[in-house]
């Protein structure tokens, strides 16, 4: 397998995770955003968003999205499962996923801000305030959605948390950790989340996340 | 079931699609996102993010993010199936719903427009050319993804698609056809991307969208 990403996209991050987790060998084809080497014709023709991270099979298929790249790596190589066996479960994982791929990287990523300033024409000042409103709103939301589900899993007696959901690594701490380097990077408050940071401690306590973070990259500039 | 949403909502839209096509009843319950519904305490303290859509289960259970609410319905109620049966046709089709629940609807939704409007004291039409510039450019990439799936689907002698992937409703197409909605409501010009054109035609002519459409709610004001 061939992963074409960008050290600093926290969108590739979140692969890099999961084949770490899962121990899946592959090339590192790096991508630089900034130079605009995703616009390429070479890259951009693979796929209809030309954006990373996107994953090239052995088979050679092109795929992409990293939330639809992780759920495949979890179907087609199921051990260590990135996703919980039961429906319910299962859909409070992908919730906190999405409420972090939906809900705040959107509104952060390279196009926007290039947005907010050739076109808006914001300053620094106000396009950081915009991008650490979202990463703020967004971080207070998950850390509300943690709380209600930790009074759920102690209302049915299960164990607390000690990642997202229980103590396996799944999709949801694919996604948070890296929103969480993001927010750290713009400076943005965040240590009265504490169970955001719980989960953000017991997570880079474990090597696949160290070994997939931005500085450990081959195109770092960390 | 309660689904709790708000008719012109497009997250809100997904579900009514997945509810209707595999015939599931439930309560329609407004929440009116102009009038701040959303925000009244014993709503927003269900969920981390107190947004519509939720879905509340027979037993209780309050369900967040329209695809993982999809993704859920569609593992407890498999019948017809909103996703292939396949690891890869599935992250096909995942990652066509991701395109536009990750990189369009999120710079589109209502506490967007109103930062816009009330932080960075944006005018209406700049408001508009924003909104427009996002649903455009998304759709222009799902056009490209579409035409290059018709070419992968071709090299392996599949028949070509009539809905975004093969001939059965699918996530992608509860993410699809809402975003054409909204992109239709704002005037953007789609009438150059027939692949899209054709997805979003051929779900409209089947009654299960029509019944979900804003038009056709409740609290419709349409």
């Amino acid at each position: 397998m061939q992963l074409y990403n960008y050290f600093r996209s926290s969108a590739s991050f979140r692969v890099r995770i999961a084949l770490q987790i899962k121990g899946l060998g592959h090339d590192y084809c790096p991508v630089h955003l900034l130079k605009g080497e995703h616009k390429a014709p070479d890259y951009a023709s693979r796929s209809g968003d030309a954006l990373v991270p996107t994953l090239v099979t052995d088979e050679g298929q092109v795929l992409t999205q990293s939330m639809a790249i992780i759920e495949y790596l979890d179907e087609v190589h199921p051990r260590p499962a990135l996703l919980p066996a039961g429906a319910l479960e299962r859909a409070r994982v992908r919730a906190l996923a999405q409420m972090v791929a939906c809900d705040i990287h959107p509104l952060n990523n390279l196009r926007v801000l290039k947005y907010l300033v050739h076109e808006l024409k914001l300053d620094e000042a106000a396009k950081n305030a915009w991008y650490r409103h979202w990463v703020r709103s967004g971080l207070e939301a998950v850390e509300r959605q943690l709380a209600l589900l930790a009074r759920e899993r102690a209302a049915q007696g299960l164990a607390p948390s000690v990642l997202c959901w229980g103590r396996q690594v799944t999709l949801a701490d694919c996604c948070l950790v890296p929103q969480v380097f993001n927010g750290q990077r713009m400076n943005v408050a965040l240590d009265d989340l504490p169970l955001t940071q719980g989960v953000f401690a017991a997570c880079m306590a474990l090597p696949a996340f160290r070994q997939a973070q931005p500085s450990a990259c081959p195109d770092s500039e960390a």
